[in-house]
């Protein structure tokens, strides 16, 4: 006779910068809970990441509707908060850890989701390595989730396909209204993107463009050294031949002395450094030197946030990614992720594998360099074909009046159990 | 018996800033021109709008097909180029206007549908005067066209709808991105929008937010002097009760000196004036100020190109003025503009009524006071009768390959018959 499981609680966290799908991976680890209630009780979220386990401030998910789940699907951002906010080295801080625990234990809580990037998975594992330690039975499984698509062993990090729709969708459409504008007035147009360290955003950018002409004619990498006088010689260049210039100009862009470009000119009022932008630094120049009309757009959060045009194959992921995290838990997995495995470019297929995180941690997945055009301003067909399958598909929101129907969570708070305050 | 009308041909230009559904009214221009055969012989397009009749370098619509003229109605920008070029006055240049007049004679164009705003109107007006005056037959209408909603009689303007809906929607979604981290980074979101004139663009934000602490908290009309002591304590108040402040500023916001604020505060490395940007100046002085982290966008053509979140409203109306324009020109009307007349709020109902050129060109229709709250910083329940409609029903283009899929037209020029050229 085999023992029924007591079920245990779980605990689900949102960490980092938030993305057009990181709830449609909330929606598949809640929703998955739901069907294992044999072995997992009720999910309770951190509010605002991982600073709810931390003043146990916890949410309970059970007190929200079944639909109420379901929409998490279509919304973008944190539905329960996230944090900018990474645990200390355990040696350095070890009541952070500790107090973890004492809130895990408190609460019954044996499965811990969390949802997150590379410093996450990092989190992650240091929980599950000190809960066994302490001889605390908890299953710790990373969700992965960022829009800089630096995860390693995953084909793609859920949230990425999102924003590259929305930047390859954005600069075609730019593209064509600079197009139309260029005999008279604006020739050349500057779009900045997300993307400090690595230019995996940048280089979706590269999908809008099918064939020679097409916007974007120029990309400016991160990875790449900015050139001033071969940019503008290729701007120049495009202007002559097309009429005009589309550039989709990554924020992490630097110069020979290693600087970024977005810290190299702008002055305030006050002398200070900095307004931020590279996107009006690089169309200041074109300008300067080449006396071309310019309009620069700086889409920021805007595309991170555009549930709107998400990919559906991000959305899927997400989900999936989600739902396999949960799976994974209830079949004794643990101190794993997730992963995106591709089994066909064409047709794309990709399916589910396990990563464990101890390969995951603090390991950055850099933008191959045959991603990279010879010239340093354009995508390989390695990289369309990497890329394409990623933006593929859309997954509207349901709209009211006009606008997209985002929900809000009740988000009510699981009454404490400790005496204890922890200051953060 | 009747006489058989001889069929002249038709001349038909985009003028000005683009948008997202110009080409929904070329659309409808030309797809009624095709039924109406025995009054309308070919269309010809100006190649970068009046520029085009300058300088006789006309496109011939006659050999696109269906098809690629359907596409049209979804695809953003200005299929045979417009261009920022304002004719002079009559008395200053008449050898501009005898050209035209040439060149539509050379032609046989008897039908001259201009597709613009206020100034397009304007020029419209006086080239049918013209014609009148020097006894050639021509009948011009005019089409309405800006992002701006600025002509009167019109309950509003074809682009501008759309413009409208990326406006709202982007501020719901960053919104919600902001809420999500601003415990621990980011506490104020700035998103910058076009209307340097008026607050058409910024007050549509307004729509975004249905209940007290919905995004956005403040907007900055460029109608109402921009008081920093005032601004700040309200942003202060916001993040205090809210959490974090989504703030829409336009373009436009000028300082109690008449100053605009984006030319009162950068200088680039070497000391010039302003790299552009209300929003990098607004979010600067948050920071400043009251130290909260902040973050920014500036959506530039994005807004006015995103065909892809297009209003269907605003899509219908703009194929609406198209075929209205070409109608009435077939029932004789001449100097004359279709313009929308809304005929019911609940349920929203408009149809097409005829304004008269000289009641037009010339005219700006403002932003009304009573469509600001008392505070200057949000929009009335007035406002927002006016403007929910405008953004109504989504009208997503084909995608190919999860991007949108855009017409790009043959344009192949008609034929030059004139033996001189002109210098525009």
């Amino acid at each position: 006779m085999r023992t029924k499981p007591v079920p245990r609680n779980a605990f689900y966290a949102q960490s980092g910068g938030v993305t057009a799908v990181i709830n449609a991976s909330a929606c598949g680890v809640i929703e998955t809970c739901r069907k294992h209630r044999r072995h997992i009780g009720k999910v309770y979220a951190g509010r605002h990441g991982i600073l709810g386990a931390l003043t146990e401030d916890l949410i309970d998910t059970s007190l929200e509707s079944a639909a109420d789940i379901r929409a998490l699907r279509h919304t973008p951002s944190g539905a329960f908060g996230s944090a900018r906010y990474k645990l200390k080295k355990y040696e350095d801080n070890p009541a952070q850890y500790e107090r973890l625990i004492e809130v895990f234990k408190a609460h019954d809580i044996g499965y811990f989701f969390y949802n997150g990037g590379g410093d996450s998975a990092d989190t992650c594992l240091k929980v599950s390595q000190l809960a066994e330690t302490l001889g605390y039975p908890l299953t710790a499984i990373h969700v992965p989730k960022t829009v800089d698509n630096d995860l390693p062993i995953t084909d793609c990090c859920p949230g990425f396909g999102s924003v590259a729709k929305y930047v390859a969708v954005s600069i075609r459409e730019a593209g064509f209204d600079v197009a139309s504008m260029a005999r008279t007035s604006t020739k050349v147009f500057v779009m900045e993107v997300m993307g400090r360290h690595a230019g995996w955003i940048a280089a979706a950018g590269g999908l809008a463009a099918r064939k020679a002409g097409d916007a974007p004619h120029i990309i400016l990498f991160p990875e790449m050294i900015f050139h001033e006088e071969r940019f503008l010689a290729r701007v120049k260049e495009c202007v002559e031949k097309y009429g005009y210039c589309a550039i989709v100009v990554s924020e992490g862009v630097r110069n020979a002395e290693g600087k970024f470009l977005a810290d190299a000119g702008t002055r305030d009022a006050f002398g200070h450094a900095q307004l931020g932008g590279v996107g009006p630094v690089v169309a200041q120049l074109v300008k300067d030197k080449l006396g071309y009309k310019y309009h620069w757009a700086v889409a920021d959060y805007l595309q991170r946030a555009a549930r709107h045009i998400a990919s559906k194959v991000d959305v899927e992921q997400a989900y999936a990614v989600g739902k396999a995290a949960v799976e994974f838990a209830v079949k004794g997995h643990h101190a794993v992720m997730p992963a995106i495995v591709r089994t066909s470019n064409r047709p794309y297929r990709w399916k589910i594998g396990m990563a464990p995180l101890d390969k995951v941690a603090n390991v950055e997945k850099m933008l191959p360099k045959d991603f990279i055009t010879r010239d340093g301003y354009g995508i390989t067909e390695k990289a369309r074909r990497y890329l394409a399958p990623l933006i593929r598909g859309e997954d509207p929101p349901p709209y009211k009046d006009g606008l997209p129907r985002y929900v809000r969570l009740k988000n009510v708070a699981v009454p404490k159990k400790l005496p204890t305050e922890f200051k953060v």
